[in-house]
């Protein structure tokens, strides 16, 4: 790495001497060689590889002493409004993609299984069980929405039995555990039939800004970003040898596709048709809305084997 | 630098296939374009690099979500552990050699310009006017030390009136400000003479070792590295028309300097012979020490032009 980051110094156009370089270099390998002492190989290995990058970011950019100042100063203030409500060291992972580029090297391509994407701070363990074709909207507010589908591996074979957990935020951009009431909505589980076939009630999903009033929203507003998640609908799929699942449905046509998801969460394969179905359409299993619209999506589900990783 | 990476993952052995590896560096370019709308070229240039690095590390080490996770854990206690007294993040970039590297890109070597080392957190603004021949020590308690020496420019041509500010730890390793009182003691600062010359009573430097009671020091722990620094004593020198110089002497000897300066500030250029002097032994001055034994050191300096960084 140092001689490729000695080269994109250079290629910056900074006029690096040979013996300026050295200095720089040497620096890195006695850092290195500190490590070499870390009873844990592979702390070794992650702690070498920090090393490497950080020193070649640092040589890449020339960070000024006025810029180093600035980042402790940033580094402090995600500290102390992290708390245990609040996790700004995961949202600054997540607008730097760092968060979805973890997901992305655990979760391997493997022929046709379906994509992963983040996990977000909003999974809550032993949501209700609402079963096959029940509700799992709870009190929230927001459009009925269907959704059907079918969990397969990747020879094709249906799954039965598959867990699925869903959870989402209400139409106001909220999730339930954002309230200060003990409520639980937009989120349960189901489990596949025989056929491996599913199907529940929820919300139609509605874009939501993640909180960006602290040290991240400032960094992304310098940044000419916008903190909104493109709309979603959170999915953990869980299924006996095979990989486990975390990934969402987008809503194809959500303008905020375009803008970007603010945490990099999409993948093309994860964009659905929430097709719009006006009032007095019947519903599938004849359900009354009231006289509310209501969407539907399909989702089929293909996970691949836990040797896939 | 992504193909780079994408080469040492796969030199890690990681069997990474061609569309996995599609996949992990379209990440990336996304992460990098979402930057593409910061107001100020420079934030934008520092995000990039800072992304492709951040992405670099999480491919090379194939980062597992445990590993993030725990890796955030110890950002959310380092930033709990800072606070007006505690600075954890410099202590964390102290000793992945990240200040030292910053004090290297913008301190670049110049001709036989005295080489910098890292500022560190106990430099005091108005510490006391000394002036040659006179003592910083105050009450601190250690061993008396006489330092003399020449500040000259990179043309050998004498600088006078260069202003040198100089502070320690006492003997027991603590900065005067690391006590509860308001004690004023080594430190201090003195000029230059007409032919460039100075000198000043002392202690001898002796080894510290920072704060490792949080998280750095469990990280330096598990690395099995020693939290402490080697003897030094701290210099910054400015003049008219001169690269300010902010450094350190070393002491030759020191065993320390074998184990290894926690913070990596350590040039050989910078350690110094502290000739050992017996108690009889008459001084410079002809100051009269007690009946103490004492040592004696010569630092010349070279300051770089402004026009050298």
């Amino acid at each position: 790495m140092t001689t490729t980051d000695g080269a994109a110094a250079a290629s910056d156009g900074h006029a690096e001497s040979e013996a300026q370089r050295r200095i720089e270099e040497r620096l890195i390998e006695e850092v290195v060689a500190s490590f070499a002492g870390a009873g844990d190989a592979r702390l070794r290995e992650v702690l070498e590889s920090l090393t490497r990058h950080l020193h070649g970011f640092i040589r890449d950019v020339r960070l000024t002493e006025d810029e180093w100042k600035r980042a402790i100063d940033f580094l402090t203030d995600t500290g102390h409004i992290t708390d245990d409500k609040r996790q700004e060291f995961i949202l600054l992972s997540d607008v730097l993609g760092a968060s979805m580029q973890t997901i992305a090297v655990n979760n391997e391509a493997y022929r046709d299984a379906t994509e992963a994407t983040v996990f977000g701070p909003f999974f809550v363990e032993g949501a209700p069980l609402v079963g096959n074709g029940g509700d799992l909207a709870g009190d929230a507010p927001g459009q009925p929405c269907w959704v059907e589908g079918t969990v397969r591996d990747t020879d094709g074979a249906p799954v039965p039995g598959a867990r699925i957990e869903v959870w989402e935020a209400d139409e106001d951009g909220f999730y339930d555990v954002q309230y200060d009431d003990e409520r639980v909505s937009g989120r349960g589980h189901l489990f596949t039939e025989p056929d491996g076939s599913f199907r529940f009630w929820c919300l139609t999903p509605t874009p939501y800004p993640i909180p960006h009033d602290g040290p991240v929203g400032r960094l992304l507003e310098a940044a000419g970003r916008s903190p909104v998640r493109a709309a979603h609908l959170h999915f953990m799929v869980t299924a006996a040898n095979l990989r486990t699942l975390v990934t969402h449905i987008f809503v194809d046509g959500d303008p905020q596709l375009d803008i970007g998801d603010s945490v990099f969460g999409v993948k093309d394969s994860l964009v659905k048709h929430f097709d719009e179905q006006a009032a007095d359409i019947p519903t599938p299993d004849g359900r009354d809305l009231g006289g509310r619209t209501w969407t539907k999506a399909h989702f089929d589900i293909v996970l691949a084997p836990t040797t896939g990783a």
